[in-house]
């Protein structure tokens, strides 16, 4: 049986290079080998985003464009809306019964927010997302989440979150693996931060050639060089970075140019600038056609949503019969 | 407009006396007045029965036939159930976002739960039943709520909850009103707690006329009598409570006869026995017909759930358009 992999994002704002680099890219690979789901997690979005659910509105469509954009592709990958799929709101409240809030604590993601130490403060519902990540992967019974190490406690939970109910009722939910994979991260333009939407270091993935041209040429380089013939120092250059992201064959030339002095920052610029916008052309190709028939996303996302939705009632079913909870059915 | 009540029960088990007098025999007048909604709470029932989910199961069933027994007539009232409604799990999401962990800490049953003050032991979906109560409440827009003072800051919670998402989203939600009855405790059969179904002090509703008898029977009175002559103390004595709660108008009598010492024991829990049979008489009438129907209850909890789910839909539709979570729809 094939795999099934489920990968998603909070659509909080327009993807942007970060994204592409961290995940997406990866992802156009996957779905050629495995099952592909794709989830617009609307309703974690609010989990931060509750004063202004017209930031959520936007972006579902916005971020959807990007995922079609980038290359995933509708008849191989099931992209879908969290909110739309009630049956992952009924695992979420089922898996709560058996979950202590001393382990929700324990998760890493809930720690970091918590850094005063200060769980009270937290909403209830941030309090309970790894309760709702473990409905959104057991709906759709994901056997694989691409992951980097670092997220690995976040599987985890999930995985003791099916043990547990399997062991309880009946062994019917799927217990996801891993799919360890490299997260690469990419430095903002600012040079000190993970290129960020919220932060304004970003280059987001519908930028125009002349946006990203103007933003990579007011990068600050290395403040250490002057003249061209300076040595430059790379390693704490965001172009640099930008060049092993995007021009990973020729970054050691430039290096070397760099650190003997023989390439100028303007030079250096306007070639990752062609390779960035070499790398959006085909996305801007498919975003436009897309643009020319806006329903078609719609209709997109609705086809994935009720693909997805037939999979949830039926693993809600079998959560009923699980439980006993099937009143009426027999 | 007719004011809409929402009352129901945990099904845990089947009801017993102490239900009824604490709120059934108050529910049949109120279906009257009122437009009645009634929950049979199966999900809530899993915040403390989730290693036994079969117990609820059978008592979905049990607690629907004591309703019908009692003389809920789902010709006024719609009876249904919890679990079949899923927008009540999507709106316990939804509210979550903005309800923080301390204020459901304030919650009286959830720190009574914690008297060690360990709220991190606790289970997540036990810690949240403040705002499912209120999913309860508001997708059906309730606007009374059957109460006793006790339970107030439970109502209190729900019209924090109401407002809060009026104000930041739409006024589509209605803040329920408490109905502040009189809700009488009953003593236990043991005269020293509550009567309740798990203490085994209980005196079911489904009891048969011998049954009743032979527990009255068994009920340790004043133990300063030994004579039927010796003055009695009937504030200590559970029969006498009986008395008050079932054959209040010939109580003051039983309490002269009693610290008189004209009046034995035997023959006052006889009086009371058969005062509680006349009153269960009705109800075995009623039971007996619906039992030798038992697809009857079926159809009843089907069409009752049928209803109030057509009102969660129309509340859920409300819901999204205010937070403009509607993407489709327009």
């Amino acid at each position: 049986m094939k795999e099934r992999v489920l990968t998603g994002d909070r659509v909080t704002g327009k993807l942007h290079l970060g994204h592409y680099v961290g995940s997406l890219k990866y992802r156009v690979e996957l779905q050629d080998q495995y099952e592909t789901f794709v989830l617009l997690a609307d309703v974690q979005a609010l989990t931060t985003h509750f004063l202004h659910p017209e930031i959520i509105k936007d972006n579902v469509r916005n971020v959807a464009l990007d995922y079609l954009a980038v290359g995933i592709d509708p008849e191989k990958a099931t992209i879908f809306v969290q909110s739309l799929i009630p049956e992952i709101a009924e695992l979420t409240v089922y898996y709560s019964m058996f979950v202590t809030v001393n382990s929700l604590r324990h998760n890493p993601t809930i720690k970091a927010e918590s850094k005063a130490g200060d769980f009270d403060d937290m909403y209830y519902g941030f309090l309970g997302y790894p309760i709702s990540q473990a409905a959104d992967i057991t709906f759709c019974k994901a056997t694989l989440i691409p992951v980097g190490e670092d997220q690995l406690p976040h599987i985890e939970q999930t995985r003791k979150i099916v043990r547990r109910f399997n062991q309880l009722y009946q062994p019917v939910l799927v217990e996801p693996k891993p799919l360890i994979g490299e997260v690469p991260r990419l430095i903002g333009l600012d040079g000190s931060h993970k290129m960020s939407k919220s932060l304004g270091n970003a280059i987001l993935l519908d930028s125009t050639k002349e946006e990203v041209a103007e933003k990579i040429k007011k990068v600050k380089t290395d403040p250490a060089r002057i003249h061209k013939t300076d040595p430059g120092h790379p390693e704490i250059c965001p172009i640099y970075a930008y060049h092993q992201a995007f021009r990973k064959e020729s970054s050691d030339e430039i290096y070397q140019s760099c650190t003997k002095g023989q390439i100028g920052c303007m030079a250096c610029k306007q070639k990752i600038a062609q390779s960035i916008n070499d790398r959006l052309d085909p996305m801007r190709e498919r975003r436009a056609a897309y643009l020319e028939h806006p329903k078609r996303v719609d209709e997109i996302l609705m086809a994935g949503t009720e693909n997805a939705r037939i999979m949830a009632k039926e693993t809600m079913r079998e959560v009923r019969d699980a439980m006993g909870m099937n009143y009426f059915t027999h």
